[in-house]
């Protein structure tokens, strides 16, 4: 590709593994089921008195980051990823190749020369449910059949338990799984998660696997509050421009810093173009909200948009291999004037073209009447409801209001309709809310929602920080993740104010990381807490590199360590860079331990033995440990 | 000053005032109560179709940048600041100025001559309580006493408030005080601040004003619960040396962010000096760990400590104006085996300083033995008690274990003997915990230490994000706000890894403030939502300066903005710069409600009356909306 979006070679993309690390796969019991994971090597615990070293086994993390972490892969982004479930989904005799794509626009894009430059050149053609048959998730899930992508999920799910287990039995102090019983708010974690459970949930429809049978390239996951929290990234050209390359490489770099979906949210030129690529090298699910296009093939009238171009808008998608889309079904015509005297009015996009449609018109929400049309849509191809939260609050001001809490009993009414078609369901949420009423959000979706899992924007804790919206925003996410949230959707630095770049994409989706990995650990999701553990030793035994390597951005903890004590020797150095070496506590600590093993006695004993003579010993002692 | 910490001129330091900002005063009963708060003065609101525009009033904000931003203020860093409760203080009748200083230390300082070209060049002679009298804010309190502090507080807490009143009744629109009355978990926040209920607080022991006698360039603030929640910023040099103007630099910049106290952490060499200049200049309350010089005076060798020395220490700092001290009088000689098990030992750098000179003498702790003789010190110059953590979990896996728990014990009997004394008193707490076990926390320091006020360092809700502590911790500190925490100590990005530089400890304290203020929010402080409300309403209304201007970080807010649309027209459109025009929600809600003034009907009426010729209408014009 070149800078000015034509694709004519391989642009350069991120794809070196994280220091110390390299890709490992656990294989399932179903032909193909291979998962990949992330293992951290780390270096030895030195003993105290230049005895044997302790050997650490290595960490092995959950891994969004798809081939592009694999050294053993080479990436060509003109052929996209392997189609790693391709087996999987034709196996299961349920769908059919069709000749050509369906919609009528994908067509006309599909036969423009002037895009031949443009187009992703290994288009397969789609696949699409049998006629009368369905190929969701979860209606293989009520079916009782465990799909591989289940056995998948278990598996991938589970690592960082069967991780702990062996830190435990090896790695001594504190290695073992939460001291503390994480305080899950109406979730159940089990110790296991079994390819059963991850039936059984989907079944409930307490959890999603967003899978379009056209998007055979992603590596299973699952959305749910009995799993592990999820974030999204969004990604998506807009009026200032951005190329092709542009945005497929923002896709992976979010991925590589640990986005479990993310969403195209391009309203520019060539979004059809855009999405083909990026969805073919895409290891994650990617979301979309079909309105954003729709419109643009109104020239941006809202009041043009009709039903016909917005359903021919939905199969173009779905046959490229979108897994969930943004559907504004609940902004209905009667919920638009509750909005009216709000501070910041309707701040949702794809909510406002709805309720100016509706306005128009004045008639009820095209997404709503034809909900059940459009059901038959998502069951064909496996996609999955994203329902919008179109009334969102904008503000704190207009947090958990009525128009906000309308619009949700809504998205109840259409759960159950979406279940009764045994299509996949998963609810959008605030926005901006005070931290004093984010649980009541989650509680009342949990009620009106029946369940269906929850995927919020934040929420924003405060409005008066631009500039620092990951941050308010964070706050709001840890929280309502620790509550059942089951997917955070990032906020940048850039919110409100202008486009994130490479490095505020990144700051986002840290900062989420630690939000959702914050509300593991509350939630006590098993073996949440070994990363910490394993970290904590390292920073306790002064093992820097392995202190940077488990960290969730190695480069930047690096590169502020070295911003103070640039030499190499200082990564050994048994002092840390903030105080020096008479004022460590953790020295001072380490050393306290030394004495007591010295002397053979615990210092539990030498307290209460009490002997002057050995407190004399240590003051005597004390001036060389300062060496 | 020179680079090499020599003070020969007037160093640059940040004096300027923020964007359309001024210093304004409020004037009390008592003479000399001048309440220095920063008016933002907002541009009008335009209206719809041309009409005369309509004003919005300046918001007033709780200020702590002091005379830094006051342009009809001189700085002169030579002279240090105007001493403004000099009178107050003198006026009480119950102080003595000493002919020389008392410590020892202090004493040789002053007399060395190789020190002279460093040293503050107009000390003044410490003030010390007439024998057998107490100058505490607490003793006055308790006599019924309402210092000329007490009613500066009161108007200082109550700003926004007042603020409130005017907006709600001014500006319309959602412009009122919280519309969601917040969660308190056991404060009791009165909707008007009075002198006396300041005074209450603080005789009660619910609240400290740390305001040494020997520090009257203060500006009064006050730290307890049922106040709006406060941040501290940590400054101080180390073994990789910073100068005394960097020192002086680093808490005037603290303090224009918004830190409420600064506390100089500084363990290098010429401490004593620079301690003073940044008294001399600070307009806030300064703490110190005083065993930190304690150990310099004794080469770094904890086993080398004597009372003496220590005692020494505890007046040369209190005779400067240092307003509270950090004591780890709760790490007891029982405690320390405790410890022992843990994942990261002792991590507080006072804490494993006393832990290891106990186990070196096999004796208890001197603060702990000493501490009734402390409290006599801390009474003749009102120097507020911060009871250390000495024993606070330095990891996720520590968290809220036994020693934690018997050093808070300890601290709650601490909190007793000092009132005793008529000596106030606050509380450190932790540290690395999960968010399920913050609340704890809160509930067991109010319970332990009879409702004396928490002062947190976040805490950190996960280890795994070097780099990220700021957000790891914000996000700890924001919900032990809400509980109750009063004051919340910053974190900066550097935390772990290295020193903070300039933009950390800037990032460090907008983070706090950020936590503060959703905590002020979450607690429904009143007023505290009128900020955000005008925040969103100038975003609402496309009012770009005004939103910049709003913002807890004009700059970063502005700078982030033109970055993706630099040109001053883009500061007037009627988009933001996220979406472009087609795709803005705020501009389809305006038009919405544009629509319906036009036709003399609400939106509600509109859709009620349900005639299809207005729908009609509103298509038609649609198309000039869009111009």
């Amino acid at each position: 590709m070149t800078t000015n979006g034509h694709p004519t070679g391989t642009p350069p993309v991120t794809t070196q593994p994280f220091p110390a690390s390299r890709k490992v796969f656990v294989t399932g019991t179903r032909p193909g089921v291979r998962v990949p994971m992330r293992e951290i090597a780390l270096t030895p615990t030195k003993s105290p008195k230049g005895g044997a070293p302790t050997e650490n086994e290595p960490l092995v993390v959950y891994d969004t980051s798809g081939p592009y972490t694999d050294q053993s892969v080479t990436i060509d982004l003109r052929r996209g990823l392997a189609p790693l479930r391709q087996d999987w989904i034709l196996g299961r005799g349920d769908v059919e190749q069709l000749s050509d794509v369906t919609s009528e626009y994908g067509r006309l894009r599909a036969a423009d020369p002037k895009l031949t430059d443009l187009r992703f050149q290994h288009i397969r053609k789609p696949l699409r449910a049998k006629r009368g048959l369905n190929v969701t998730q979860l209606h293989y899930a009520r079916r009782g059949m465990i799909t591989p992508e289940m056995e998948f999920i278990a598996i991938r799910e589970n690592q960082s338990r069967e991780v702990a287990r062996e830190v435990a039995s090896r790695n001594g102090v504190g290695g073992g799984v939460a001291q503390h019983p994480g305080q899950a708010w109406g979730a159940s974690i089990p110790k296991v998660i079994t390819p059963e459970f991850v039936r059984d949930e989907v079944a409930r429809g307490r959890a999603i696997i967003p899978a379009n049978i056209n998007h055979p390239e992603t590596e299973p996951m699952i959305i749910g509050r009995n799993f592990l929290v999820k974030i999204n990234s969004n990604i998506g050209n807009s009026a200032v421009s951005s190329t092709i390359e542009e945005e497929v490489e923002k896709m992976i770099w979010s991925t590589r810093w640990g986005a479990d979906t993310v969403m195209d949210l391009s309203t520019g030129k060539n979004i059809h173009e855009t999405r083909e690529w990026i969805i073919r090298n895409s290891p994650v699910p990617i979301g979309t909200v079909p309105i954003y296009q729709a419109l643009e093939k109104v020239g941006g009238k809202a009041e043009d948009l009709t039903w016909d171009i917005f359903r021919d808008t939905l199969i173009e998608q779905a046959e490229q291999g979108v897994d969930y889309f943004t559907i504004h079904a609940g902004v209905r015509l009667g919920y638009v004037p509750l909005t009216a005297n709000r501070m910041t009015g309707i701040v949702s996009r794809g909510g406002s073209i709805h309720a100016k449609w509706c306005l128009a018109h004045h008639q009820e929400n095209f997404a709503y009447t034809h909900f059940e049309e459009i059901c038959d849509i998502m069951k064909a191809y496996d996609v999955s409801f994203s329902l919008g939260d179109g009334l969102r609050p904008g503000s704190i001001a207009d947090a958990n209001d009525e128009s906000q809490f309308a619009e949700l009993e809504t998205l109840g009414e259409l759960t159950k309709i979406a279940w009764s078609h045994d299509v996949q369901v998963m609810i959008e949420g605030p926005g901006h809310v005070p931290m004093h009423l984010v649980q009541i959000n989650m509680e009342k979706q949990l009620k009106e929602c029946h369940e269906a899992p929850f995927y919020t924007l934040g929420p924003l804790t405060t409005d008066i920080a631009p500039g620092y919206d990951h941050i308010t925003s964070g706050i709001g996410a840890a929280m309502i993740g620790w509550y059942g949230c089951a997917m955070l959707c990032y906020v940048t630095p850039k919110e409100h104010l202008g486009l994130p770049d490479r490095e505020d994409v990144k700051t986002g989706v840290i900062t989420y990381k630690i939000a959702a990995h914050a509300a593991d650990l509350a939630k006590g999701h098993p073996g949440a807490q070994i990363r910490d553990n394993a970290l904590s030793k390292a920073r306790f035994e002064f093992r820097w590199e392995d202190q940077f390597n488990l960290s969730l951005d190695p480069d930047t903890a690096k590169d502020f360590h070295d911003e103070t004590l640039p030499d190499q020797a200082a990564k050994v150095s048994h002092f840390c860079s903030m105080c020096g070496p008479h004022f460590c506590s953790m020295k001072i600590t380490q050393d306290v331990r030394e004495y007591a093993a010295s002397k053979r006695v615990t210092e539990q004993q030498a307290i209460q033995i009490g002997m002057k003579e050995k407190a004399e010993e240590f003051k005597q002692s004390g001036s060389e440990i300062y060496r």
